[in-house]
């Protein structure tokens, strides 16, 4: 139960960040919705179609329900949420080590070896916010800017690690949590960058 | 047969849009096609792919065959087709409730409850839309335009409202066509839309 | 064993493709590395998701190890590499000759009709690239520079024909891929096109 609601409230701060970028490029409010719902529910979409396994979704409809509550929060608080903004990142690191955690999970389950569920890890965490920058025909943002899916990465391995060590499930879930947890937020904090690709010798 | 035809003929608008929009980028014969193709299946591939059941067009090749003529009509009578919109948009429309109904149907011959099947009927309608405009590099117009995807959002409840109150499939299916076509016609007609996002207020 | 190798030449080629484009849009190295993964797989991960087989992908690293070589390639001779363009073309042409042949058998071997095989095999030729270019937020270059695709269709054709004509796999595999090979590196070196759409009479 506890881990459901942390789930739904990483939903939440995925599919409001959908939604906020949807509002800078003056989508209606069904676009809006779709893009805030494909951010919070793609990247889980994406691995559960790669493992052909039946999609999440269409199990229950607690993703849907959230972005509505989503949509209504940026309708009705937009300015309040811009003085917020420190809280909806908190949020979203939760939903990305929440997420990390499941897709790793799920993987193991049907009997894939761990690189592939560290893979799948990433795309359940990670592939939403891609997801939703190519609906909005943005770069997708997590290939430039900080350290986003490099924090799901060093979460799945975080797994294979203390499973490597013979933890049970509990203890590999929160080793895989706390630390992709930790990179995202001290990434944020400390605004740390991979290194950039340099076209300039390219000569292109 | 009759319904086999009012298929091909949404097939066969939805591919045109697909290649006059491919026409104005100045992509060549092949890419035109490609995205004509993928305009008047994608949908109906998302929704398989996310069903996981047989991709519809490994069965048949109607669907590549109705995208060639789509692409003669538009190489030979390309001054004549922007005289006779309307009834593009007529046969689009057509196509759209068509479509809706498929997708909502196929999802509950596999058992599927009724709101995933109005989300399988909208994704089956107005994806194809989506990923054109993706191939394309444009933001996806039914997120900023006119109604479109809500009219099979509409058309999809009006199913599973005849379904409640008893009606056999026909009934369904004819409620749901008909509702879809209505609201997409009408919405065409006195340029209906839904309300935009603000971002003004957003800060950013 | 040489038609492994023969394979990951093609993904080596292909993933180069991917992380030069990325590196001219200044992604960083993670994001490049994930561009040029899904241009070595990416076609090849779309053909088993439509082909409801399991993602190839899942069953071994090599393209993930392939990937990274090309990555640490191009950071630590990307000088050199402008000037041997020529040669990863032709890296490239084998790769895309490979893959078709590979994607045309997978599709046979689950006894789809022909022209299901020859789509595939066009696939998982091209749509690497179509996906390299969705997320670097390009349009398709395949839609609209030289023959590419044209080259995988002729590939399957050729399959096709041999086949008819009782050949055995092994002859049938030889003609995909000679055909496929040799109309790519003649489209490059003549600099053959496709006739282009004209938007002119479009009236908009």
């Amino acid at each position: 139960m506890f881990l459901y609601i942390v789930e739904m409230v990483g939903a939440f701060a995925a599919a409001i960040s959908g939604i906020r970028l949807a509002s800078m490029k003056r989508f209606d409010w069904f676009g809006a919705y779709i893009v805030g719902l494909v951010t919070a529910l793609g990247g889980g979409t994406l691995r559960d179609v790669l493992l052909d396994i039946p999609v999440f979704w269409t199990r229950s409809w607690d993703y849907f329900a959230v972005t509505g509550i989503s949509m209504s929060v940026v309708i009705a608080f937009q300015k309040q949420l811009v003085r917020r903004l420190n809280m909806l990142l908190v949020f979203d690191a939760v939903g990305l080590a929440m997420f990390t955690v499941i897709g790793v999970e799920k993987t193991l389950a049907i009997g894939l070896p761990m690189w592939v569920a560290i893979a799948m890890g990433l795309i359940t965490g990670a592939f939403g916010g891609v997801l939703r920058d190519i609906l909005i025909n943005e770069e997708p943002l997590i290939f430039r800017k900080d350290i986003y899916a490099m924090a799901c990465l060093l979460g799945g391995v975080a797994y294979g690690v203390v499973m490597a060590f013979g933890g049970n499930a509990v203890a590999c879930g929160v080793a895989c949590a706390v630390v992709t947890l930790t990179v995202r937020v001290l990434a944020l904090r400390f605004g740390w960058h991979l290194p950039m690709m340099h076209p300039d010798d390219d000569g292109e």
